[in-house]
């Protein structure tokens, strides 16, 4: 696998003669001849994905002054035109919005896995760089996911595909997460970084066993049980993508991995109660230990 | 149900002495005392939601000069602190992003189901309005959902809690779909609106049956087989909300509807060909639907 282009599983993809990448609003106008899309972006080493365009936009700007980039103060949205997603590119790294949770995040992974295959770029890492609820790990707790875990309490991502139900695993690269562990993680550093297993639900409320959305047909006991359950299983932290995203790059071949900062611990209760600066500050912790990660990775 | 506030499903949600609605920054401070919510949305009496919040600052605009409403050429997004979705209020309607997607979709209409609840609003009824895969229908034609089909080409939706997996049914309100069908339309639009049931899935690529994401292990034949099987259960547009949309906004016994523009028709292929300026031409026409639909229902 080490210095190759990913291969994707889509055989289709090379008959095609061009491809539309809708929501990044980008056209590789011939398949056959990309040399357009490599040199834009075929020294892509790393993709870092996230929640917001304003996240990723800050950490394309920390980014370049981590790797001594020139001048990035304000770098570029390559996809504004599509309206959905915003990406930035500092030097060999791309940092690409992906919205809330599974849905919106496997459209555009879907089309950034096009990109690198497209762009030709080498053994490209795929980072999510997020925020989570944590279990048993104060606020402020940096999570490098191992497993993944469904919704279903299960080491694994389902999905509905021409109408039928189809599992697949989601397990993490283990070189990503020793490395990450290895490079990321300073004993100076104010904040705890841990490896262990993540739940991504698609409901944030029912889904991860709130008791304060719209709908609630528990008892507060039922979700401690459930929460123990979760805890018991050496699930963390508990987040809306992380079973899509390993199944989708395990599948294909695309080392990955989910760092995510814990924002709440939801064995002490449901509500966010951090302020809005509190939560800026802990959304750079996971910053410092990918930046630390990437800066060693491009050394090699 | 008629002249009602939304009591929703949730008893805890009476104990709770605050409720700050995370996603959209909106801080409840006290339950018991709502006064200052009711003052600032007590009026809503539609909300309507969709993908990108350019988008709803485009219908914002739009449904202040169909209402004949003073001036909101600028209208500002009441909650751009979190980032998350964009929200903006122009006289009783409110105009809310969702994202890509039952996941980041799900998220913020809890919210939102708890701010008309907080708020008091009388009756409030929820709208999505979108851009979707058509099936069978040309490119440009506007789908009111009747029965919304999850993925596995079931009428209902499919929810993880507590572990478990939940089903529930997923139908839209008939008085909302016959009242936009009667009041929406006319017979001078250069366009088609029809009312037909809605496919909602979690993947834009294998979930919709797409032959060009970045994974892709089954046929053309397939694929064909099995969108001419939702074509054959009277599915005529294919997104990634309806089913969820459908399904939660029944069981608390809001109104909802859900009216998107098809901007391809998936029997004929499935990249997107139409160009960025046609899409935003037809993304306008849901918004003639719902806004002569919304100019009408505010006569009452």
């Amino acid at each position: 696998m080490s210095n190759s282009v990913p291969e994707l599983l889509n055989p289709n993809l090379k008959a095609m003669p061009s491809d539309y990448l809708y929501h990044l609003d980008i056209n590789v106008a011939n398949t056959n001849d990309t040399s357009d899309i490599q040199q834009r972006f075929g020294d892509v080493k790393v993709v870092c994905m996230g929640g917001t365009g304003s996240r990723m936009r800050a950490l394309a700007v920390y980014l370049s002054e981590v790797l001594g980039l020139p001048d990035s103060s304000d770098p570029e949205d390559l996809c504004a035109r599509g309206h959905r997603y915003a990406m930035y590119k500092v030097g060999p790294v791309l940092c690409c919005s992906h919205g809330v949770g599974s849905s919106t995040f496997s459209v555009v992974l879907h089309e950034l896995l096009k990109l690198v295959k497209y762009a030709g770029c080498q053994d490209p890492i795929f980072l999510r760089i997020g925020t989570c609820g944590g279990l048993g790990v104060p606020p402020g707790t940096v999570v490098v996911t191992k497993d993944a875990f469904n919704g279903l309490l299960r080491n694994e991502h389902e999905i509905a595909i021409l109408g039928q139900r189809v599992v697949r695993p989601a397990k993490f690269s283990e070189e990503v997460i020793k490395d990450i562990m290895a490079y990321g993680v300073e004993a100076k550093d104010s904040f705890q970084t841990v490896s262990g297993n993540t739940m991504g639900t698609d409901c944030f409320y029912e889904g991860q066993g709130r008791t304060d959305g719209a709908i609630c047909e528990y008892s507060d006991e039922d979700k401690m049980t459930f929460l123990k359950k979760c805890h018991s299983l050496g699930i963390l932290n508990i987040e809306m993508e992380a079973s899509m995203f390993a199944s989708v790059t395990q599948k294909v071949g695309v080392k990955a991995g989910d760092v995510c900062v814990t924002i709440i611990n939801r064995l002490n209760g449901d509500q966010v109660t951090i302020t809005m600066d509190q939560k800026h500050e802990f959304e750079k912790r996971p910053f410092l230990v990918v930046g630390r990660y990437i800066k060693k990775l491009l050394l090699h």
